[in-house]
């Protein structure tokens, strides 16, 4: 059935966000057009906004609308342990955690050769110069487990043992409420190998 | 934590999204901002102009760019059967289906009082009006088969049969594919005193 131009463009660019197929992207825009025109004019005002305004950190390289982010430029945070993650996502995770209180890396991204990722898109240069500037005293890598993450992590602890910078890796293993028989066997491999002494 | 107001904002956006909830908008918001800064424009552009031209057609009220819907402009097509359905979505559904040449008349919702939706708000004057005319022979009542669907498909069939229209209602039953074990109490009712004689 040919749709009006304007419904199928809809469709097609709501097919754009991350896990929708052409079913939900047909529900979302008859539901806009059916039964919420305002919020559909909001989110479009919000797209541009955000694409105009959100830019990188030029310290961390976060998403942020001044030059330095507010976890940047925030005195009441340690400097000295950085913490470096794949996305935004990751320092959202963190930080509602409310477990660390040091600064952030945030490479957009990890090595992947295969996809043209190297180093240098990554910022890991930056990253490195500021282990040889004397000004961070741990570096905890907490990229993905996955194997690019694990690359990445490798190359950044590498950089940063030349630099005599402590370097640390979260912990991986069994999550809290999860049970062992339901965890795969990877992750309980890492769970025994990480095990720690109880005293 | 406190994020950028601009990235706020488009998380509370997308949350007008049918199906998407705060995790999912979050997901969205940074997937288009990190990887699809392109697909975002699109998708606020495509907001814009089909807010801007999709109305809805003179004669049958679905959605369309033209004074007259396309689906109401084709020639090839029999006036004289008139499909009640509650939504674009059914007609896109039932057009899918290619069982069907006639044309609509697509109600934008049910009757719910409770809600304030009266014959009124779903155009039933103007289609009432068209029963008298002469012009239609059947009327197909494809509403929805839930209590307000009902009571909408009732109303309907009232009006008709006072202009002497006939009126049919779709069959409702087990669906094709569907196991009978699987198919839940009412509709196997109504699939039992809906049969027909196999001759």
């Amino acid at each position: 059935m040919k749709l009006s131009p304007s419904i199928e463009a809809l469709i097609d660019g709501l097919r754009h966000l991350p896990g929708v197929g052409p079913k939900s992207a047909q529900r979302m825009t008859l539901h806009l057009l059916e039964r919420d025109r305002e919020g559909a004019q909001k989110i479009a005002e919000a797209i541009e906004v955000a694409l105009s305004k959100v830019k990188n950190c030029s310290r961390c390289r976060n998403f942020t609308e001044l030059e330095v982010c507010e976890i940047c430029s925030d005195l009441k945070r340690d400097p000295t342990t950085l913490c470096v993650v794949e996305a935004p996502a990751d320092v959202m995770a963190i930080e509602q955690s409310g477990s660390f209180r040091g600064h952030y890396y945030v490479l957009m991204g990890h090595l992947s050769p295969i996809d043209g990722i190297g180093p240098e898109q990554l910022g890991l240069d930056a990253l490195c110069q500021r282990f040889s500037g004397g000004e961070i005293s741990e570096v905890i890598l907490a990229t993905n487990p996955t194997v690019e993450g694990e690359a990445t992590a490798y190359y950044i602890s590498e950089r940063a043992r030349e630099a005599s910078v402590t370097v640390s890796r979260i912990a991986h293993g069994v999550p809290l409420g999860g049970e062992l028989e339901y965890t795969d066997a990877n992750t309980l491999a890492h769970a025994l190998s990480g095990r720690t002494v109880v005293r």
